[in-house]
């Protein structure tokens, strides 16, 4: 078998880190005179505990990582935060079950957003920090994942945004804390912005630096079970898009754009057809809005480019129970479920890169099925795509629905109906938050959902969060046969 | 531009014999005595008119096909053959619109089974002889396509079933007439057995031939509107099950059994996959049916049995309203609709070898991640699959899911509820026939959609029919440049 202690030694610093960000709630509690600040101060100090002692139990070790080890680590590393995360949701004056805090803590860690909870607007400061704080952590985790460490385990196509002279997974922790440096300015620089924003349009202090954390981790946790709506204006909704949209783009990209190349986000094609993308659902949505409401013009597109940003960013602020804008509304808002953002990012869903790659392929399929014996190659953004690339992704794209089918099945079985069933499966893989229809859609949570239901949802939001391979890799007998 | 006239010369054909078939309801109800028999007469007379024309008008050109010739006949002998083959449904007592009548015909020769027509238990038989007799023709017509001509065009990963030294499209139609003709005394033996069998389980013979036909075509028209349900007992539910199976199997397969080779069907991987899967969802079913009301457990089986059957095999009979049986069953019955039976057979769907090939690559990708250097090759019944296969299948996929994301949010805008805008998509695709809801569900019909819809759901029926590249090559500019 192979050697668990370099995995131990990372997790044990991740829970080290998540013991220190407990302390911040347990100071607002604290300022406030809340009492739950002895229930974060507890968690921080068992997490601390459990923490120091898996450091210190295999510092020794060996600090190099095979592939394998790299994939045990992304899945544990998240489980495990999940699990210590949840402990401050289980303790406190919530009266949540350990499967509601657990699915209300990977729900932030994934940035998927939906939540368990109701009364968001009189619960305490700092239970409304912890679930921002874990989203915000959560998407740079996200985020770093994705740039260093999955091009490098070529999981789903991503070894197309693989840099040269990366082969070897042995350089993934360096890599990574290399580029979480660089990420990390940006990141913060981004909710920084976001914060003044959203102040500048009238949103309190508190208010305006969690929304903040959870719009540029495209996370949708709110202080508000009114979600955005309780804030809406035309400010606020405008900040909120264009920091979701921030929240959206390849990160390598900004550090590109501050290098010296500052086109670099426009000129690329992943970006370009994102926004296409985006512009044409908000513009068809939003007319569809208009005809079927009172709506003038103006306020109907404000409406749609607001709720269809929230989705296809995979955010999950709802400013109305856009479900019933209509009978077109569901479906729209179903099918915006699973297109995702740029690669990079702290999005979820398919992602842009993967319709483009699959576009070409099926595209090149045409051309072969025309030619039998030409030759054609599909391209993505203006360079040939490999056939590793092409089969990974559509691999991808097949487990993607695979994994949707059979969470929608697993769901009807406990007792959830078919809009409440599939809609809920979709948005936990996709990692956006609320679903459709009255249960679980923008209006409802997933509080009433049974505890096998949230185990099931939990399961869902890991797989989509860790782009499936990453998980399912662990359930093949091959991988434990060496 | 390329030579038209074989095309118009086989079309031609079509129309001919279509214009015989017509005869046949002519018949029947000018024996009872009811006057649509002249609706008939009329509709035979013009569709030989126009199919007698363009065969004496093509008849001295080049009878030779190519590629690009053999995709543009597909889809234009299966467009042109539901135009005609709508007049009686038209021009007949039943007050249909021409879109209900396009929509009614296209569902027949597409062995879909969605249905426009209320009050069937009334209709002269005429029409219900026509509608039984399409899905009959369809279900032959679409065998032949599969087996003979989609594999030479390299259709969704079709190729692999190709024949060896098969290559060239010139050899097309020769071969398409040797498989009809050998597929053709299967085809009529499963009917006739099929007859005899619905007749001595108590149905009148006017019925056991029709349901026979729409049995074995797994077209799903019946002759009532409680489809099956009126007719349902043990022997009845049995034979229907035995029947649809076996028109679900690969018919060249048939042909080995007899040719000497009697365990081809059973030691088929295709079969044995198909077998399985059908048998895990109807004991899943049948349980939770069970533990939702208060059937037997036999009983329970025996119903899920039937109905698993009927959409699975994408036949579309109903005995019950299925899709009230309890929350679960809604969502099981909307992702049985996707699967289908074996390739080669009269089924949609995306098809058992489909997943088994998707299956193979997903778990190659999986291999690959953990040894990026090493060599894996996926496998499908036993022998190796080529990359090219593998684009083909999962391109195939990738367009399946998009024609059904898009085809949904169509109906969506056209006004129908998000039950009954994905389901009728998914289904249509699928040519099943019924969806969910108490729309379109397996109490309803397709009749209260707009015409718009109808219209829709046809180029779904279309496009799921001929296996979406057929269709959709010749929407791509590049097919009509040369």
């Amino acid at each position: 078998m192979f050697d668990f202690r370099p995995i131990l030694f990372v997790v044990g610093l991740l829970l080290c880190g998540l013991a220190v960000a407990m302390i911040l709630p347990a100071i607002v509690d604290a300022a406030v005179g809340h009492p739950d600040w002895q229930v974060f101060f507890s968690a921080a100090a068992v997490t601390l505990f459990v923490g120091v002692s898996l450091v210190l139990v295999t510092r020794g070790a060996n600090r190099t990582i095979g592939v394998r080890q790299a994939f045990m680590l992304t899945t544990v590393a998240w489980i495990t935060v999940a699990a210590f995360a949840a402990l401050p949701f289980a303790f406190a004056a919530l009266d949540l079950s350990y499967a509601d805090a657990f699915y209300e803590a990977m729900s932030g860690i994934t940035t998927t957003g939906g939540t368990v909870i109701v009364g968001l607007d009189a619960a305490p400061p700092g239970i409304l920090l912890w679930r921002a704080l874990l989203q915000w952590l959560g998407g740079i985790g996200i985020i770093v994942l994705a740039v260093a460490v999955l091009p490098v385990l070529r999981v789903g196509g991503m070894q197309v945004f693989r840099t040269e002279g990366r082969d070897t997974t042995e350089k993934v922790l360096p890599r990574a804390a290399l580029i979480a440096a660089s990420v990390w300015a940006i990141y913060v620089a981004l909710t920084f912005a976001c914060t003044v924003a959203y102040w500048a349009g009238g949103m309190g202090g508190f208010d305006a630096v969690t929304h903040a954390m959870t719009t540029v981790a495209t996370g949708g946790f709110s202080t508000s079970d009114a979600s955005l709506g309780k804030f809406s204006t035309p400010f606020i909704d405008g900040t909120a898009i264009v920091f979701m949209i921030s929240g959206s783009l390849p990160f390598p990209l900004y550090i590109q754009a501050l290098r010296g190349r500052p086109t670099a986000l426009w000129r690329d094609r992943q970006v370009q057809t994102f926004a296409a993308a985006l512009a044409l659902l908000i513009v068809v949505t939003g007319l569809l809005l208009w005809q079927h409401s009172d709506y003038s013009l103006p306020a109907a597109l404000r409406h749609a480019a607001l709720n269809i940003t929230s989705i296809v960013t995979t955010t999950g602020y709802t400013t109305h129970p856009y479900d019933t804008w209509g009978a077109f509304a569901a479906t729209i808002f179903f099918v915006a479920i699973f297109i995702g953002g740029c690669t990079g990012s702290t999005t979820g869903g398919l992602k842009i890169f993967r319709f483009q790659v699959l576009y070409a392929a099926a595209t090149t399929q045409l051309w072969r099925m025309l030619h039998p014996h030409g030759v054609f190659l599909p391209y993505f953004n203006r360079r040939p795509v490999g056939d590793d690339v092409i089969t990974s992704v559509m691999s991808f794209f097949f487990l993607y629905i695979l994994a949707f089918a059979a969470l929608a099945a697993g769901l009807a079985t406990l007792g959830l109906d078919f809009v409440t069933a599939v809609s809920s499966a979709a948005s936990a893989i996709a990692n956006v938050g609320p679903g459709i229809g009255p249960v679980v859609g923008p209006a409802g949570t997933f509080a009433p959902l049974p505890d096998a239901a949230k185990w099931l949802l939990s399961a869902g939001m890991l797989l989509g969060r860790l782009e499936l391979f990453t998980v399912m890799i662990l359930l093949a007998p091959s991988f434990w046969r060496h």
